[in-house]
């Protein structure tokens, strides 16, 4: 079987991150492939680490629904990229890449999450790129508020955080491509 | 007038890059494009370091001729992105993106130069991707061969070179996606 | 008057990082000077991001105890290093240089610490360095044991700590120079 | 036998990079580890890029003299530095580190080399750091001056006329540190 090809992107698709660990559990995995379906039923383009547990899951997850995904991967080869990512972008820096995945994403769903996420984490935030979690990290510092990561309930609820939010940032920073 | 919409991307596109100088002549700048439009022709993802003169050229070409585009951007802002661009990869490491772009492509095209040309020339060389030269650097080092830049006549050439060994290089590195 | 000329590295002498803020209270920053001299008398070898903020109050501190300093700078000019940098390397890769400060470090002090802090951490402890932590991120996942960062009760006792993390993590992969 | 201990760096000191490939002719390496002495004995700070080849022999010359040595390692275990490194810094980003040794030198010395060299004298060149070549790369563009390596005979005459440099860029850009 076939999987659905990919749509044509837009100008006005949104960039969205899905992050999360390599070995997530079996619930974060299904977790990662239903907010990958639903940002791409919501227009969303997806990027992510291009390797397997979270980030595999989100992207069998957009290809379901006939999204577009890239994989920013770590590597030097183009086929450690997990079998549902579109476009591989071969970095070769190993975990500096988690920089390029976060400024590259107007929104960020955290799934679950590791260290590693932990530093995508921490770059979003000082980005100012909006992160949405599910399960992940909660962070806080002794006499400061906690770290404004929006909880979300379910996949569908986190998708639709990180879609408006993707939006917003938008507007601010307009993608000048295909106008 | 819009644009046409980029096409979808499938796992047999072969990804080529146009490397090439920000302040290009007129003649550059034309060889640019044209090589462009002949690589979106032949089925490739263009992709490129994002900016203007030489890159936003072949990513003009491309588009006229329906094809993708990636732009592999040094600074922190997706509006830094030439018009041409429909994916903006926002990295902030500056010219040590000149990495990235040489590794995701499976070949190079390099119209004039600068230096930083010349530094992804070298990468590509080191990292085994063949390069197809249009007016662009001489290599050499007393008592070595000359650097192996495939040189091309024309724009058209150029392409052609670069699709054909591509597709070599594919052979060996499978890109995994979309199948 | 002149500040101490830095001692010379030994072989045996181990890299620690000290991370956290630039914009610190004044509080941080004591307590960062105050580590950056304890370790610089433990005979470690500084390694900060180079800038102003926690950064400059560590390497102030090592400096006035006779230490090394080196700084990562993420910009592309050398000025912009603190005037207690002994040896400012420039990387231009911006925020990206999180990961080499906390890879290059044998242990980690973490100061107070904002986002990019966030993202060291989550580096250190991806990479396996210890990190001690004095006012810093507390990291919690409902369901998992909170993230290994050592709290210390003061500046001596962080530095304390790290001198002896680094030794242990050299017992491993021993620096092999100056043999 | 122990070698000598390093010096302490001192605010004055001009940061060198010696640059070529891991696997030189055995006249390559002589000249590398003479270029590395005579920087030593002129004052320089070495940095390379801390592996075998010609980066060991600059660094085994450097320290023959009594010199400094940092190497800025692609890898991710300071136990890849050849044993002549006084400092490694480890990057992980692999040749992207090729950014790092260029931007942090003063004066670059080019010692034979292979396509990775010729990467780093491209960035040299573009970020108008002066490079000084021993049997290295010509670069020529038709219609275009040869590019701006200044060739020297011996690798005394290398060193020298990349101390006289350095001392130049240092007016403009000066290292704060230890005034």
């Amino acid at each position: 079987m076939r999987r659905l090809k990919p749509p044509r992107p837009s100008g006005n698709s949104p960039i969205i991150a899905v992050i999360g660990g390599s070995a997530p559990t079996a619930e974060e995995a299904a977790a990662a492939e239903a907010v990958g379906r639903a940002l791409a039923e919501g227009g969303a383009i997806l990027v992510c680490g291009g390797l397997r547990g979270v980030m595999e899951a989100a992207c069998r997850g957009a290809k379901s629904a006939g999204g577009l995904t890239i994989g920013i991967l770590p590597g030097t080869d183009r086929s450690e990229a997990n079998p549902y990512v579109d476009i591989p972008i071969v970095t070769g820096i190993r975990c500096a890449r988690n920089v390029i995945i976060t400024r590259t994403a107007q929104a960020v769903v955290a799934v679950g999450g590791s260290y590693g996420t932990l530093s995508e984490i921490g770059f979003a935030l000082s980005f100012g790129v909006p992160v949405v979690g599910l399960g992940t990290w909660e962070l806080r510092r002794e006499g400061h508020p906690p770290a404004p990561i929006i909880c979300a309930a379910t996949p569908e609820e986190a998708a639709a955080r990180a879609l408006a939010l993707a939006q917003r940032t938008a507007v601010g920073k307009a993608h000048q491509s295909l106008k």
